[in-house]
């Protein structure tokens, strides 16, 4: 619910000719005066008409949102949380997607298309070049990101690393030795990015337990459904002694149990499956996971962020939990 | 991928000047050049720079996107599907989301937020009063509806009617007499909203087949999983006789499935279950579905408000097809 100028006026104890100027960034108001409009407005979640308000003091109330996909369970429950957030304080997301296609590069990122529209960014899941972030970094706007991100920024994301280490452990606890793995895009290579700490966490895992992973156990599953079946079929092609399959997605296991019943395998009898999310479908099909909150990260940043845009608070590294969800998808594998 | 200003140039045939001049609405252009200019800028997603063109001429490239959900199946595959369309023509989409919520009014739409901000307007799935459609109809702007909409306004969705109808066919031609019905919430009353739409289906259906559905044969599911389920639980406890459930959505369907399985029921033998939407998890849970493309509907909506920005066509109702999909959640009910 959004409150009028008369409310922010009344609250702040100000005149609403006052609460203008402030929040319009003209002259003839004290720095503390204006700070406490500003406050009152954000807590009121009054907005001043956009178009005048961006032109007089830069300030635009809107975030700039890049993300790969709006359609998949991690990206739809950041996007949500974020929107949650940003919507509490009056303030709009621009949405922007780049989609991380299967043949061609993705675009580029063009900040252009940015520069005075918003009053920060938020890079959800999409693993940028250093070019790139150089780039956003040139728009002098504060930099968020969820899910992948580097120590220099405002960073909310699990352990990937970590969430690999527990699938991975859960199985080879379980008694696999032979762990395939089904991994998101090929370009999706840097240290930063979850696929690759996902990865090193199961390979990691694999040879502390005196296993070396064979390099055809790795199999491209482009973090969808799709993917995640026809390249399970490809692991099993090749390798038909792997017993597990660790999804570096939930949404790549499902796709992974579709594949195994297209083969007429029995999950988890002949093959168990976990993934990695917590999708809302997990108990539905019965998916071991390592579960994590998407929602809550993505609430969570855009506070951070607003913070930053506020002047509040300094550029930091938030990492959340995961947590291993046992169901039916995997077992100990036949004798 | 973005184009130069160089390039528009060359490829219209008129200078840089011309080009700049052309897309910020100058003077001393003759209006076949300014067309000519803008087709090929739109071709090409050449973006002039955005605030100095939205001030020149009012275009902003951008579109309000108002939607109560970014999270649940068929909200974020239209979404996703209008992004495309817009992507493609280098228009930026501005999320509003208004959460439906159990307990409390959903906020109004404020159009004061988007004045001057966007050249049209996208409801997905929104039901909105018909002060709230006036209201936006003051910002002088298109306005689409995707899933939801009037006769008098530019409409993309499906024909709802007709979808009940299917779902409850199907139940009624396997042997089923007692057909429960999982709908939305309780504030979606307009008679052009979805759920009124399956509901009257699914009560004629029944009619006709010489069943009076009773009143508690219909139950709130808030159109997410939970709700689905929580639902399903009230309307067989209070209605065991009930061997078959259409619910309004596949999420809904798959919270009934999950019912099912909480009080020991198998489905299809003990329960029935069908859904509308064709969420793409439903092969891998077996869920019978009344399919729908929620991404050809965003990205078709998108595409002909584009064309009404552009002052091409008229607002017309183009209705998306539906099929039923049999899978293994429904058969004959025991005897």
């Amino acid at each position: 619910m959004t409150h009028g100028i008369d409310e922010v006026a009344r609250v702040a104890g100000v005149s609403t000719a006052t609460v203008s100027r402030a929040l319009r960034g003209l002259p003839n108001v004290s720095p503390i005066t204006r700070k406490r409009v500003e406050a009152v407005a954000r807590d009121l979640g009054y907005v001043a008409s956009p178009s005048a308000a961006s032109l007089a003091s830069g300030r635009t109330r809107t975030i700039g949102l890049l993300t790969p996909w709006v359609n998949r369970w991690f990206f739809a429950n950041v996007i949500e949380g974020a929107e949650r957030s940003l919507r509490a304080v009056g303030f709009d997301a621009l949405l922007y997607t780049f989609d991380i296609a299967r043949e061609v590069p993705r675009r580029p990122v063009d900040p252009s298309v940015l520069r005075h529209r918003v009053d920060g960014v938020l890079v959800v899941g999409l693993p940028l070049t250093d070019l790139e972030v150089e780039a956003l970094e040139g728009l002098d706007r504060p930099v968020a990101f969820v899910g992948t991100g580097r120590d220099d920024h405002l960073t909310v994301r699990l352990d990937d690393h970590e969430a690999g280490v527990q699938a991975t452990e859960h199985l080879v606890g379980l008694g696999h030795r032979r762990v395939g793995h089904v991994t998101g895009t090929p370009d999706e290579e840097h240290s930063w990015s979850p696929p690759s700490g996902r990865r090193q966490g199961w390979s990691e895992v694999l040879r502390a337990a005196g296993i070396e992973p064979e390099a055809g156990w790795e199999v491209n599953g482009h973090f969808d459904i799709q993917g995640g079946r026809t390249s399970t079929h490809a692991l099993l092609d090749a390798h038909p002694e792997v017993t597990a399959v660790f999804a570096a997605s939930d949404e790549m296991a499902m796709g992974a149990i579709l594949a195994a019943r297209d083969r007429g395998l029995r999950v988890p009898e002949d093959l168990s499956v976990v993934g990695i999310d917590g999708h809302d479908l997990g108990e539905l099909v019965g998916l071991t996971t390592v579960s994590q909150d998407a929602s809550g990260q993505g609430s969570q940043a855009a506070r951070l962020l607003l913070d930053l845009i506020a002047g509040r608070g300094e550029p930091s590294l938030v990492v959340h939990p995961t947590v291993l969800v046992e169901r039916a998808s995997t077992a100990a594998p036949r004798a």
